[in-house]
């Protein structure tokens, strides 16, 4: 692996950031593998982390990638390369994965929970910086054992619900009752507040956090950072006043969930499954080699479990586990029995999730394989 | 490992059986365990696998298990031990972990198309006697390339379509071409029929087998192996005249789909996914650290993600990757943060190939955890 400086903010050559990559051989061609597969062009992949730095940068808000999208150092240590100010980590699991790899600056969007769990969390604590969320006081003494065993104060951020209806303090005033009860612990410091909010309702997402800054502010509470995320609504400027970093996972590869939220086009899709088509037994049906255990049954709110757009983005409109159901009836032309084709996944953050390895390539071209470091790290 | 005779048809104990597993120590208590985690009973699964080993020799109809819901190689050698004719793979990755475990019964149901694939299936034939199956003659070439290489002639199964609408020839009249087609090779033998059926469609699918088997009767080829399968009505008896075999996966483990087609109780559901509640952020919800990363988004015609006896049925209404959505809002208790709850998941067998190992337990006793040997091997 290259010696890239990591934490520059000078954007990398692609070859530069190539050799972040330690690929391991699998064949000249995209033809010769063996399916499925997922695979990444590099080059759409690169130029989809240098646009959302990019836009960070010009928002003045810190770019905090998260790497359960990608699961890979290599990529982790890319995103830093490029600028992002530190790694959203979902799960412990993860967390150690990017400790052991050198990488540092982390943050960690789940709630830490039981005496195994702190247990680790200290661990990691050893070596890195990692901050922490919580939305219950019930956890805070797991995180103040968690500081006390690792010999340091740990930063926990209030995670507020803004609506989603998933974790979170429910009202501001619950926020500031739980940011001053982590203040009060002599082994935290409270860092601020989290959300996950609902896509494409910035405007409340905005008042719920104001609102908490504003009683944090009175009861003279210093707030420094304020986390929010999402990939589907990314490039919308709008309600960020007070967000000081930004989540975004998906973003690096792109999907058809994206494409449908009309945050990128399917050009920017950067990941793909690669698939045989095994069978085409009527002349409106194609079975390809991908089912639920290559593609997942993820469907978020689009039709069908993925698309082909070679084949006039035919649908995958059933999937078992080994089997896709691709319909054919309004295609361009009959795929054969061992045609390949590339399909845009529905989602591709558990796709990531399902493969040992993941190709990379340019255009047809493949540069190698990577282990996914971080595959099944859910604990 | 125990040396216990295979291929015996005596039923084992569970002693016996618990012998042919070689656990990895993961603590004594459930409570113990690090979430989310799969847990298997070990005396409900082997009440489930003896069940149906006696329905089929009640039936005098041969048991293929289906080893992709498992994915385990002793779980496979206490299937046979218990007597499974052979093993039932979906994918070659299955079959080379099978094969390099000693296990040599095998039937790979999913075409083999792609030089890489003929390579492959070669390397398996050489030391095992596995068949496979096809519905296009397009493939034959490649069986034939595979057979050759081995040195040996492969048993070819023609896949039928008697209804499902995924794989296999659209007739009986093509389901004697192909057979024919296949018969006419040198390097190849025709094993009989094979048919994923629909569920509760049995006599649909008779009707369609016995069709076949007529014209291949008129036309004096012998059709030695009739292969149905499915999992959601196994315990019907109706229409399996012509059936000389059968294929079942989730019944050794059960699940809440098989619940819902009547297959099964929940008390004979032998796996769970054990999770811990994070969050209770309001009365009528709580957050479990089990999302679609563990319990997979299959719904298989059942409604949420998956259900908590304990907790009065509460249902997973909703899930993201690492997030799982309980509704307690009609929950006998409130659960707490920190409690463990343990899942029936919607569908058994994507999960078992999400995680890299497994716990086996009696209650809240554990026995151990093992490796999740052909987890991933979709290629």
């Amino acid at each position: 692996m290259a010696e890239i400086e990591l934490k520059t903010r000078d954007f990398l050559s692609a070859a530069q950031a190539e050799a972040l990559f330690d690929f391991e051989p699998v064949g000249a061609s995209l033809h010769e593998l063996e399916t499925p597969v997922p695979i990444i062009d590099f080059d759409v992949m690169l130029a989809n982390l240098i646009r959302w730095q990019m836009h960070c940068d010009r928002l003045g808000i810190a770019n905090w990638p998260h790497i359960k999208t990608h699961k890979l150092v290599p990529m982790a240590k890319l995103q830093i390369a490029l600028g992002a100010a530190g790694l959203c980590v979902q799960k412990l699991g993860e967390a150690e994965v990017m400790a052991a790899a050198g990488l540092h600056d982390m943050l960690l969007t789940f709630n830490v929970v039981g005496e195994s769990k702190v247990r680790r969390l200290a661990a990691v604590m050893r070596n890195t910086n990692i901050a922490v969320v919580a939305d219950n006081e019930t956890m805070l003494a797991g995180l103040a054992d968690a500081a006390k065993s690792a010999g340091r104060k740990l930063e926990v951020l209030v995670e507020c619900d803004t609506g989603l209806g998933r974790n979170g303090v429910q009202t501001p005033a619950a926020a500031l009752a739980l940011a001053q009860a982590i203040a009060s612990s002599s082994h935290l410091t409270f860092g601020g507040l989290m959300t996950y909010p609902p896509a494409f309702k910035r405007q409340q997402v905005a008042s719920f956090i104001a609102s908490a800054k504003e009683l944090l502010q009175k009861a003279g509470v210093p707030c420094p950072r304020v986390s929010s995320g999402g990939s589907k609504d990314l490039w919308d400027d709008a309600g960020l006043a007070d967000v000081t970093e930004y989540r975004a996972g998906t973003y690096i590869y792109n999907d058809r969930q994206m494409v449908a939220a009309k945050s990128c086009t399917f050009a920017q899709c950067a990941e793909h499954v690669l698939a045989t088509v095994v069978s085409v037994p009527t002349a409106g049906r194609a079975i390809i080699d991908a089912g639920s255990k290559a593609l997942t049954s993820d469907l978020g709110g689009v039709d069908g479990y993925g698309v082909v757009p070679e084949l006039g983005f035919a649908k995958i409109y059933a999937v078992n586990e080994e089997h896709g159901y691709l319909d054919i009836s309004a295609a361009p032309r009959r795929p054969k029995v061992g045609e390949r084709v590339k399909i845009v996944m529905n989602h591709t953050c558990p796709v990531n999730n399902l493969f040992d390895k993941v190709v990379f390539g340019r255009g047809d071209r493949v540069l190698g394989a990577i282990k996914i470091d971080a595959r099944g790290k859910v604990q």
